[in-house]
């Protein structure tokens, strides 16, 4: 039998040659687990193949591709920037290299165990902004947090509820979480500081910006693909106890700002065209600018699943959102606000329909109310070790199915106060 | 009498040696009007004064300053990181160039006409984030949008309330700003889009971040000067009829995203230190790491002045505002969010505890029921073609005044609605 060559991926392998998801990788200097951050040497371009990552620049320039000036950076962002039909050349050219017998003697190569790679975030963040877009997340929110409201806010069916998040604060999958210190509400003697008691996660999908628009022009919910690069599977920590009280009346703030975690690898739209589906029927007609009813199916059939160390609490369906990512773009931009490549916006929290689909401990234990049962004791919230998965997976072309690339972070202890602080940097 | 050189500057001008704010420019094609964005050349580093700007970048080469590797580029941003050892070398270096006698021959063919500059955003924005600091703007507009709620919200005076903006849409005072569409309540039918029928200005001071910080590391209120280089006043133009139907409950988004106006200027850190006073006395004894008692008096004597078509209509004092740059920068960093170069922050609406020195409209016309009389008509909310500006002076060194860089935009007339969007840009 001849020996195995990484180019040789079973039919069913979620990164064949149908997905092709992108990131950014180094040497690790000591070869380890897969997916470390961290790591020696340069930061490439890389396409996952496999359990193996292609170093895309290397195989541009050794192949000849017009575009290798683009991918000889450490960041994704002048790919993102060339626009959709250079995203569409440099994705057959991957595929043509991977499959095509007469290029194997040069990718050969050019492929690395991810075992031996440090994965990095693959792209500089621009503007951050995070949706609110799963109407059963919405209304159990609301339920939990304000019993006395309407189930949900009032403008919540009639445009996607969204806000800016921290961009700084993104960080690759692997990346530990560090439990924020926060202001919260004490007892009658007022607010007390300390470690957060009530840090959770939100399963979303994250979409990536390539193409810049122009400021003043809004987007129009048909141009999704000239604007946006690929998708990947984000984690939104929270502190609830912080966002709690500090939320009347700007929104979100410390609560979110202290990290976000992307997946290593971003699945270009591309890839996802068997996934697309109609999204849940609407019983308020939009307005006319985040009217999709003549569009392409802007739903997204992606099925999730998180795990708290190893051990899986949810499994939310991403069809069932409300508004679309087509629908967040238009609306993004309605105002005339402009993008910028590497604008990353999210779906907010996945939540189905099911109480088994809820993307977040806060409605997965109602407030803290019912705790989660795991094989290793309770949870209400997260403790100090935990470690939270994201996965999940999506119909591909003729039959095959594509996994998302993970995102994964564990809990460490707060720092102590004071000391640990510092000055300059 | 000698000819007039641009280095012989009146004793009283507000650009004189002890200010020297930092700012971008090139040369106009066509020379023009003061500050307009725009313009043709090769970006540089210039350091205002008088009605002049020197070419640092040049000055720094001609006079073989060791920094002159960070003063060559487009914008402030290699400067900003350098932390304030070299901010300080390379103010007292322009001081003396622009001051000592021996250095008139090689600088005076440095400097330029400001009317023959385009004056662009001196530096690259990372993240935005907008307080919410003056106790006086909190209550009225508590009041006028939420009548029935307590004056202030509950975590009002146990932290800085504030939120992220949008870094993309920071624009350059004289960027004309288009009358943003949105949507907004409408009658029984529900909500309408169409251009904000409520545009307003909001006075504010902004912060620009030089040195970052790591992450999970708060940032003491003592640290300030370590990490925060200067100041420019903005302008955080506001939609309100679109932010109050949005803004629950995750808070403004699109009623704010659409510009926010930044001055050419930003004056150093080190040039206030004469305006440095304590903030006002506060009736609730702040958490540990927002007590400011023990520190340098936090807050800036600033006597700001908003003019609408030249008239001015507003005197807000920086001075009274509740929460100081400091404790908001403590409080932003808190939970270990990192900070980067370009980070700039921003004080809220400056208002003061009279009517005439409310720092937007909405106060200004409390709500749009009490119409403003100008020159030349009444004004509730801006009309297409109304040209807001916002200047500031603060007091200098030994009886000596400076000006902060102005701020000033022009409302254009919103697109017409959809042909104008565009798909790609």
């Amino acid at each position: 039998m001849a020996p195995h060559s990484p180019l040789d991926l079973a039919d069913d392998d979620p990164f064949g040659p149908h997905h092709l998801p992108y990131g950014v990788f180094s040497a690790l200097a000591e070869p380890g687990g897969p997916g470390r951050p961290g790591g020696a040497g340069r930061r490439r371009i890389g396409v996952r193949y496999g359990d193996h990552v292609l170093d895309l620049g290397a195989a541009a320039e050794a192949l000849g591709s017009p575009h290798a000036a683009l991918l000889a950076g450490p960041t994704l962002n002048p790919l993102l920037a060339a626009g959709r039909p250079v995203w569409q050349a440099v994705r057959a050219q991957a595929r043509a290299w991977l499959t095509g017998p007469e290029h194997r003697r040069a990718v050969a190569p050019l492929l690395r165990p991810l075992a031996d790679a440090a994965l990095h975030l693959p792209f500089e963040v621009a503007d951050y902004v995070d949706f609110y877009a799963s109407e059963h997340h919405a209304t159990n929110v609301s339920t939990i947090f304000r019993p006395n409201a309407p189930a949900l806010p009032p403008p919540w069916k009639h445009l996607p509820i969204g806000y800016h998040g921290r961009a700084g604060t993104v960080v690759v999958s692997g990346t530990p979480v560090v439990r924020p210190r926060g202001q919260y509400r004490g007892g009658a003697a007022g607010p007390v500081a300390g470690p957060t008691r009530r840090l959770d996660f939100e399963a979303e999908v994250g979409f990536v910006v390539g193409a810049p628009s122009s400021h003043g022009r809004p987007v129009p919910l048909t141009a999704l693909r000239d604007h946006v690069f690929g998708v990947c599977l984000l984690n939104d920590w929270s502190a609830r106890d912080v966002q709690a009280w500090e939320s009347q009346p700007l929104g979100p703030f410390l609560g979110k700002s202290f990290a976000t975690s992307v997946a290593a690898w971003v699945t270009p739209l591309d890839a996802l065209d068997a996934a697309r589906t109609a999204p849940p029927p609407r019983d308020t007609p939009p307005l006319p600018y985040l009217d999709d009813s003549a569009a392409e199916p802007g739903g997204l059939d992606l099925a999730l699943e998180v795990a708290v160390n190893g051990h899986t609490v949810s499994r939310p369906p991403f069809s069932s959102m409300y508004w679309t990512a087509a629908q967040q773009l238009a609306h993004l931009t309605a105002n005339g606000a402009s993008l910028r490549t590497g604008d990353l916006f999210a779906s907010g929290t996945v939540s189905g329909p099911r109480p088994e689909e809820r993307g977040c401990l806060l409605e997965l234990t109602w407030g803290g109310r019912e705790p989660l049962r795991l094989p290793g004791g309770e949870r209400t919230f997260l403790e100090d070790g935990d470690e939270v998965t994201l996965r999940a997976t999506a119909p591909g072309p003729d039959g095959t199915r594509l996994s998302l690339g993970e995102v994964t972070g564990r809990v460490l202890p707060a720092l102590p106060e004071g000391p640990g602080a510092d000055g300059a940097a």
